[in-house]
């Protein structure tokens, strides 16, 4: 049985006087954090800003992508990194309580 | 000598009262669009909703990506759909003159 591929985007802002900082960090993000996104079957991940709004694309080839992350948060690495980015950011006004990159609904697909 | 590839994401506001039109043409999309945009040399292109802001990502194996999407524009089909896809679209506040859908830039990218 081949495992399904499902696509993923989302949205969250960029805190302006953060800009620099989340540039210089995905300038060279840190291997144990591309290594934990990989170990959780997310590929093709890129990450775009326009007018401070960062938009998310990221592709999943697994089971149980709730499952997935939840392992990937629980490494030290990914933990430290985090602190930095979210740092760097705020949810869009419609999130939900505690939601942080808001998940946008694919309308459209051409392989 | 291998085509490079380059990922494109791009944002513009999805007109409130058009959504139902926007979603029902998406549900379906002509494939004479289909075919002119894999003649273009794009592929796994998806476009994502959040909010009434729509943002897209593809991506595009070929040497001149000005020439191939007017190539496209000249395609009847691609010309009928536009008119109808634009009627629900408008560019966000910070688009140029003339530009349509506004490019946002890649900071990030995880094979």
């Amino acid at each position: 049985m081949t495992t399904p591929l499902t696509r993923h985007g989302a949205m969250i802002k960029l805190r302006p006087e953060k800009e620099a900082d989340y540039r210089q960090l995905h300038a060279d993000v840190w291997p144990s954090v591309r290594d934990a996104l990989t170990r959780a079957n997310i590929s093709n991940y890129s990450i775009f800003l326009r007018d401070g709004v960062l938009f998310s694309y990221f592709e999943y080839r697994g089971r149980d992508l709730e499952t997935d992350l939840r392992t990937a948060l629980a490494d030290d690495g990914v933990r430290g990194w985090l602190t930095l980015t979210d740092a760097c950011q705020v949810p869009i006004a419609s999130a939900s309580d505690g939601e942080w990159w808001a998940p946008a609904e694919e309308l459209f697909h051409l392989d």
